[in-house]
């Protein structure tokens, strides 16, 4: 392993693009290589053999190509193939997504009432409850699959009269039974909710926190960076290189919502995994 | 091939369930062989490439099997895969859903005014325009791509503040754009879309007829049947299998609103393509 290989980041489509522009302000200098597994996606509604069976795949074409760390920046890939993940390929550095976003409900929850709303699979998985309760046994966690809100960030209506509805069809039921003891955070357990922030805080009101776990993952990278002293040397701006499964065109268009950053489709170049 | 075999019924989930109920009304002595690749669904925002490679994949399976006749349940699949696959499993009868939908629709329609609701990929390929100009040649045809419909099927949104609200952001700008001279047909170019039927009324008014391919590609499948004496003699029900590549649980959970049938997980054997 060496300081001046890229940052590998994997993820089920575009969604993780919000993961690899929070890496991109925290480690300016760093190259990353992002691979998006498009012609998969979505993998939250999949079964956990599955969802094993593509991380592996996808973490073997990063390898091949030379990364230093590998980030797994979708919440069901975290939740269901680290542990595998880490095994196949130590002593390759694996950061996922669950802890990191656990990590900063428990550090923002005064009461520990935590919402996560996540896809079908993480929250069958309970992965959020089980890495709050690491930290903080007592909390109390409520988890929503909000399946249509991954559809919904893909089609661009991340406000308005779809967006505002659909938040309140998840949300408004829990945020009712809970009463005045509300949740005090909202964790955003899918990389492609952020985008729909505004709609899911109209429902909730001012009062919970909405937690991401991209700026958290981003500094849990830098953080590890340090102590495996795989920081890059060069104080140049890093490389970024673009992969996809499926759709060069479709991966530009919507993954630039989601980075933030205009994408070409020649930016793209497409990989068999 | 021989009249004893099953009717091969190939989607890229749930969603041509709706044609296999309509297949099993017109056809109750025909023993028949569902697979959905629900590992990879859905097709409709994926590539032309992809999905020609997923087709030849469901159909060898099904082929090895034994099937007398393939219907492509999926509209997507119809509108990208048909010839490869009819050159490929050459004298294999392949019936697709594209070119009865648009039959129907050119039978129905008074002025030819028509609006077609579909995948981002049907869409994109014109598969219903193709189809209904080489019927119609002077016909009006407006398709808009409707993803979030597909997700909002999935979830079971049938009705209610989401898919009303979805179905207007989708419709409305169409309808209103053709004035007084509004569409004389809306055709569901996706098997997702059928349940959503009520909240696609509800923006379109009591004008248009709403044009749904299930029916008439089974009066088709029938006639085919019926034209290449490959009609099952025995005159007993026929049995029904379900196979699938990932997922026996949310298969039998989703697909039972589709089917209009409940099945359980135990009736669905996963299958590696």
């Amino acid at each position: 392993m060496t300081s001046d290989l890229p940052i590998g980041v994997f993820d089920s489509g575009v969604g993780g693009l919000t993961v690899l522009r929070a890496l991109r302000r925290e480690l300016p200098n760093e190259s990353m290589i992002y691979l998006g597994d498009t012609a998969r996606v979505p993998y939250g509604t999949k079964s956990a053999e599955s969802v094993i069976r593509y991380a592996i795949q996808a973490t073997d074409h990063l390898v091949t190509r030379g990364i230093k760390l590998l980030v797994v920046a979708c919440n069901t890939a975290s939740a269901v193939s680290l542990d595998p993940l880490r095994q196949r390929f130590d002593p390759l550095p694996v950061v996922g997504v669950v802890e990191p976003g656990a990590a900063a409900a428990v550090a923002t929850g005064r009461a520990q009432r935590h919402l996560v709303l996540a896809t079908e699979s993480t929250v069958k998985r309970h992965a959020y409850a089980r890495a709050i309760h690491a930290l903080a046994p007592e909390a109390d966690v409520n988890e929503i699959a909000c399946s249509v809100l991954v559809a919904l960030a893909e089609e661009g209506w991340t406000d308005g009269p779809v967006a505002e509805a659909a938040a309140r069809t998840y949300l408004a039921p829990a945020i009712a039974a809970a009463g005045k003891d509300g949740p005090d955070t909202i964790v955003l357990g899918c990389t492609h909710f952020p985008p729909l922030e505004g709609a899911i805080r109209a429902v909730a009101g001012a009062g919970p926190t909405i937690v991401d776990s991209a700026t958290t993952t981003a500094a849990h990278v830098a953080h590890l960076l340090d102590q495996l002293h795989l920081r890059r040397t060069i104080a140049a701006p890093g490389t970024l290189t673009f992969l996809a499964t499926d759709g060069a065109d479709r991966f530009a268009r919507v993954g630039s919502r989601f980075l933030g950053e205009t994408l070409q489709p020649s930016d793209v170049e497409l990989v068999d995994l």
